[in-house]
């Protein structure tokens, strides 16, 4: 068999490498919110443990805006540990000994969803810019797909951080009778105009780029590689505080004694977020880029349903169970704090937990004890109920 | 006389919209801690006012990183009014009729001081990157051999906004016998990883530009204005607070009744992002934007005095009067705080005014009657002392 052409694997994950796959065919077509369907489409997804015969042990695991599907197990592509293997994992708190887990590659993503980089079917080329707008609702609606294909009527629950929060809360709304509990982490009920802006600047680095091509880059062969490595730094300075960045290089040299009066990185600040651009775009699609961060811009549960936030959920809402960290400035307490609030207003059972860290929005990622204990006890008591 | 050539004029600056200029012939070679030295050089300045018989009443007032010499006058290039009307005027904090003040467009600028976009008499080509690195003790040194020039043994003060601010303190500490006080306002002593980590995000984005060519854009008769645009939106989302954003724009929509579904602006915080970058790149050049924010990256003034920041003035300091805003996140006020405190340590004279404001780092801008009112107590009761 002949060799692909090039711009069938824009992003370095081949088809052994995207863990399972399931595609639905004409007959079940995505509907998205923008009013077309995507059809037919992949989702791509690991999953890890075992599902009980009740079927009431799966845990869904949502991703973050640059996350996959390899939630806990070695990534194919960079050769990395899964991006929360502090908290899944056998022993871990998120117990894969106990808990069937499921996570799946977003739709619009590049890592074996369809997303921009696949081949649409109607002219055998890359989508790019005619692949349609998504939502984090059609993220979650592929996402029941994919659930329902499994064959699982009732989640234990949905738990995720950052954008993997938003998917926690949407799945409460759209599909409140199919899980029993949400866990929405360092996230918001929709995206806030500082967050839109910082957005923006990502998507228009990587447009500025000539070799962004108008989105067709895999035509040519090129890649928009230093707008989406601005972008990526931009964004990273977001997910750490001021502390942590202060703490981690303050304004330490790197590899030399003085300042070197030119304009090469002489900080190490300036060298780690090189490093952050450099090792991003070997992984990642620049229009998946554009495509998940606008979804996240678009979101905003409560103006889904007249402006009132405590309405999204029905008459019968899950559990929730809301995590937040005090230096986390993308996603602040105070944002967390108001979905709680929110769904106290309608009665719904919500604990929050608002966790002291110094560590910024990134520390979901990281080892945060309290986090562990509060996602180990809900999950615990919630199965043992 | 023919036209000039078009890389002469890289901005729309033209001569006669420089305000007033001196230039240091060969025999005052500007200094430079590289330890290289720049000449000849000009200063491009504004002064407003009237000096005094005893040459006692003039105030330096210093501009941020994409400030100019048009502090209290009609910017020639965008038509718009100074930069700081709001307070430097007859009348103002900063009484014209009273103080004679100057206000110099930095070393390394673009609006008629020297600097990269300037023609270097060795090659008769503009600088570009050959342009030696400055720093703000460069720019400092600059303004003293201009207040020098205009006969000025002792200013009554200098004051100046976030990189103004810095220039404020370097004059503290290099010239203290010629300055009776200074008042930094929503600035730092150092600048910390976060900002050098925003600032090298800005400067990637102009370098990713095909059209920078290695900084030799004018000679090609390009420019780098989408990168710079880029640099321009992302720094201008530090210079505002979230809640400023949340309060002027929100998730509001620019001109339409519900989300569009396509990449083009949705929200007015996009719009006026791009209102932000391309009116920026109309007057600023490129080079002198990396130029400008490697020196407030460099800016350290306890490190130049064995880490001591009390030690970095001498023996009998000017007076100090530090303002910062609460809100202010790129110079928080446990910054400012932390230079009073340095000076306290060494039984300096020190004001500390914390103003409590939601807009962010450019309060200091803006109609602030608390730091009007401390600006205009500060300095007329120096004046009558």
């Amino acid at each position: 068999m002949s060799e692909a052409p090039e711009f069938l694997r824009p992003v370095k994950v081949h088809a052994a490498d995207k863990g399972q796959t399931v595609t639905f065919g004409p007959d079940k077509p995505l509907k998205l919110d923008c009013g077309k369907s995507l059809s037919p489409f992949t989702v791509a997804y690991m999953t890890y443990g075992t599902l009980n015969a009740a079927k009431s042990n799966a845990v869904l695991v949502c991703h973050a805006l640059t996350g996959d599907q390899f939630v806990a197990s070695e990534n194919p592509v960079t050769g990395k540990p899964g991006w929360w293997t502090t908290t899944v994992g056998p022993g871990k708190p998120i117990d894969t000994d106990r808990f069937f887990v499921i996570c799946a590659n977003v739709i619009g993503g590049c890592m074996g969803s369809t997303g921009p980089a696949s081949i649409d079917p109607a002219t055998a080329k890359p989508y790019g810019l005619s692949f349609p707008l998504i939502t984090i609702r059609d993220m979650v609606r592929a996402q029941g797909m994919l659930v329902e294909h499994l064959g699982i009527a009732k989640l234990l629950a949905v738990v995720g951080g950052s954008m993997g929060g938003m998917q926690a809360l949407q799945w409460a709304a759209a599909y409140p009778e199919r899980v029993r509990a949400v866990m929405p982490i360092a996230s918001a009920a929709r995206h806030s105009a500082q967050n839109i802006a910082f957005h923006e600047v990502g998507r228009q680095a990587i447009m500025a780029d000539p070799d962004w091509r108008g989105g067709e880059y895999q035509l040519h062969n090129v890649s928009p590689s230093k707008g989406l490595a601005v972008a990526r730094m931009a964004a990273h300075i977001t997910y750490l505080s001021e502390t942590a960045l202060q703490r981690k290089f303050g304004r330490s040299l790197q590899d030399r004694e003085a300042l070197s009066f030119q304009f090469a990185p002489d900080f190490q600040i300036e060298s780690y977020l090189h490093h952050q651009g450099r090792s991003f775009v070997d992984r990642f699609d620049a229009n998946s880029y554009l495509y998940i961060t606008r979804a996240m811009d678009y979101f905003d549960l409560a103006a889904d349903h007249d402006g009132k936030l405590g309405h999204a959920f029905g008459a019968h809402p899950p559990r929730f169970c809301i995590i937040s960290f005090t230096s986390d400035w993308l996603f602040p307490p105070a944002e967390n704090k108001s979905v709680a609030h929110a769904l106290n207003a309608v009665a719904a059972n919500v604990s929050f937990v608002e966790i002291k860290s110094d560590k910024g929005h990134d520390a979901f990622l990281l080892d945060e004890p309290e986090m562990f204990q509060a996602v180990k006890g809900f999950l615990n008591a919630l199965a043992d109920s």
